[in-house]
């Protein structure tokens, strides 16, 4: 059970090694939108992405409480970048389990903090065994992406900064956080809860990984029919966990194309000048595509990352 | 002449208008280069670039003096948007001569602000043509790029904002700016003579763009060897006017090449997570080339600008 008091004392804990990010905002995509949107800017995180709250709020009790002398983990990306990050921060190996198909400057970043980089097959399969491998060879704890409550009440103090910085005098009509495994979505929704409960949480996914969309209507982790989208750090599906709070605590989950998020992507660069990763642009592509639903409102978005492979843009 | 009191003037002028645009850090090329690097970001300033500064300064002195009824420049982007944008605050028809190269986000910017687009080759002698042709067809007040003592009192509060915030405490021991015409250069120059006078001034210039830097030696106003660079707002020469500012108050101008320009702007995008187009890169290029001479150093930077052509990258 993430409390209060679990996303606070781990905000407690994250706050010397981690950016308290600002937050952006832009006249030409408020005027675009009818709304008002305040921008988390996570992409000026270390490790250029939310995930180093979770990573290290996961990784410092690891080296606290003495559980293992080693980390693990499995990653697209992002993650793998945050897990290695903390662990340099404690003085841990770091052993990253990474799809041979990962953005090469993310595996560059990887290697960059001193951790060792696995590469595998790009299944959920080939990664799983890849993680148990290091584990048995290692003894390694593993640092689950999002099943693991310790890593959503790290991701939940990026929303706990907006809200406290933003929504104090007037709450959020709206925040908005992209959804892959749920470990972000679940902490933005469970700070929300607790800090500003008038406030909606909705989530964009990509049509190309739609898993979560359908798990929040049936109430049991569906796969997506099809994973293809250039929002690379979404593809993973829900767990049991993260559900469970999606669906106590989020209102809407709503999909969008992948022309749907260059679009957007590209009105961030171009507009706002600042460096978002695809699956950053998803709320404001939502934001964009149903601008009746959000005329009016104050809104929330978490600007998820900056890691882009300069090399494979998709405009 | 240009006091400071004409600085200050001006940045009161202006300061309803413009974003007091933030001043970044990154630990990552800090590290690099051994030095303390304070970026400047204008690329996040009104029109994404310095030039409102500048192009605010002087319009709305046209219209607080009732001098025309309308305004005109020439410029190949940033300057463009800047008078477009300043002539839109203050209610007056804008003309702006932009030779046909110019990158098409410039040119539809320019047109959003609701400014008339005059297109002529990409030479000086086209483009004073078809000002010179409006100022006959419509009365229309000239605007210079960098010739005017107002424009360069403008471009001058960007030092003042980044002096005040930063170097109150512990003076800079540089401050570097790109130089074109040198608009942005002298005004840099002017305020940091005026605010913090044990502070150098430095200055980047592109190979490919390499009249300042000869000039400078010469004391007369030169031109470039050759025209072929990525700092596509930085290939117009000197006037008589900037030159014996930049002579006066500016202690080297050192060039970089192509090559080292496009390296610093992708360390920059990578590294920063903001968009800054090819000119802004050329401080920090020259910073990188010479690590030996800015060692250990407190150093301003003026970033430029944000506006880029996504479809032209030079990486």
């Amino acid at each position: 059970m993430i409390t209060f008091d679990t996303i606070r004392e781990a905000h407690d804990r994250v706050r010397p090694h981690i950016h308290h990010t600002a937050v952006l905002t832009n006249h030409t995509i408020n005027d675009r939108v009818g709304a008002e949107l305040f921008f988390k800017c996570e992409n000026f995180q270390k490790i250029g992405a939310f995930k180093a709250r979770g990573g290290l709020n996961a990784v410092l009790q690891v080296a606290e409480r003495n559980e293992g002398n080693a980390v693990t983990t499995h990653s697209s990306g992002n993650h793998a970048q945050a897990v290695a990050f903390a662990a340099r921060q404690v003085g841990l190996p770091a052993y990253i389990v990474m799809p041979r198909t990962a953005p090469a400057v993310k595996k560059a970043a990887v290697l960059g903090y001193g951790a060792e980089v696995i590469e595998c097959e790009p299944t959920l399969e080939a990664r799983e065994a890849g993680v148990q491998a290091v584990i048995e060879r290692t003894g390694a704890v593993l640092v689950h992406p999002f099943d693991d409550d310790r890593v959503i009440a790290g991701q939940a103090t990026a929303a706990k900064e907006l809200i406290a910085d933003f929504g104090a005098d007037k709450p959020f009509d709206t925040i908005l956080a992209p959804v892959g495994g749920g470990g972000l979505l679940s902490g933005t929704a469970l700070t929300t809860y607790y800090l500003s409960p008038s406030t909606r949480v909705i989530a964009g996914e990509p049509e190309g990984a739609a898993d979560a969309v359908l798990s929040f209507q049936s109430g049991r982790v569906e796969k997506a029919p099809y994973i293809k989208t250039i929002a690379d750090g979404l593809m993973t599906s829900l767990s049991e966990r993260t559900l469970a709070i999606i669906r106590q605590h989020v209102s809407e989950i709503l999909t969008v194309s992948d022309d749907e998020i260059a679009a957007a992507m590209r009105l961030v660069w171009e507009r706002m000048k600042i460096i978002i990763e695809p699956s950053s642009a998803v709320p404001l592509a939502v934001v964009l595509k149903h601008t009746d639903q959000f005329a009016g409102q104050k809104i929330g978005i978490i600007i998820t990352g900056g890691n882009v492979d300069l090399g494979k843009l998709p405009f």
